[in-house]
């Protein structure tokens, strides 16, 4: 089973509801590109449609791939070596598409418990029988669009903690999703 | 059981196992004290001896605390609350006993393992069983001196993801851990 995951930076939602762009973060791709690689996954994607952030962000991922860093830190290079900046969610279709041969299978976590919401070890279970690629989605800002949890083959039930406060970091939630997933 | 975690900033080893002061990331502080706060623990503290570092997260949580950020994000300055900036392992040693009339059990995470190494559900039963509070160190830059190694009551096994690159963040790794015993 090859598992994918992407951080949808449009659409999502602002606080108040509205659809937004939200910005990459240097936190985000540093850290999650780290849990990633450790999590044995086959492909990170950051997805936006701004030209000037996507810019930006190949920048900062040349400099630990090829660049100073590269020799300063060959951890992090390993690390960045499976990110990916695509401008859309069909584009990071797409791209899992001529890598596997067939469209993923996505996932998505939601706040909420949907109709079809699924519990870890079920997910996990049903990863490691089919053969199929798999498409791990987490929004920022306030969360995924409804039009993307619509196309969700599987709903994660939300992490909880067993407060009255659910206010993880996007960083934090993907560590916890694939250490429940895959550790 | 009341669970404490703190982050090391000194004394911790760099790459070359010298031992050295890190710098406090605002990233650390936004993801842990909501990662904290989520699976309900009694306090995070920050520990380092510079000053000008203190002031500095001080006044960056102050922002959060009673500042503008209090009214724009209340979530943030929930999260916030648990925070504590201390300059030694001392002082947050002290800091706990004057809250729960006793010392803490440490523990410490550890890339190797330990000959008092404990896996993770044997210490989520110890702890649910015990009613002593316990404090979960974590080491930043290259990790935690030998000497605070030494101090621990437990050291638990390394977070492995499965691949052969074992390079978490601490945002990560803290996220991860907490699921493990409280999640």
């Amino acid at each position: 089973m090859n598992l994918y995951c992407a951080l949808i930076h449009y659409p999502v939602y602002n606080k108040n509801g509205k659809i937004i762009v939200t910005s990459i973060t240097t936190s985000s791709i540093h850290d999650i590109s780290r849990t990633a690689r450790t999590y044995g996954l086959s492909g990170l994607f950051f997805v936006t449609p701004v030209a000037r952030q996507q810019r930006l962000i190949e920048t900062i991922i040349e400099h630990w791939k090829s660049g100073y860093g590269a020799g300063y830190n060959p951890t992090r290079r390993i690390a960045f070596e499976i990110i990916k900046i695509v401008s859309s969610l069909e584009e990071c279709l797409e791209d899992i598409e001529k890598a596997e041969g067939e469209r993923p299978k996505i996932v998505v976590t939601c706040a909420k418990v949907k109709k079809n919401s699924i519990h870890y070890p079920e997910l996990r279970d049903e990863m490691n029988k089919g053969n199929f690629p798999w498409l791990l989605l987490f929004g920022t800002g306030w969360g995924l669009v409804d039009g993307i949890l619509d196309m969700a083959d599987r709903v994660l039930e939300p992490v909880r903690g067993g407060s009255d406060y659910n206010h993880l970091s996007v960083r934090a939630a993907v560590a916890i999703v694939l250490d429940r997933l895959l550790g």
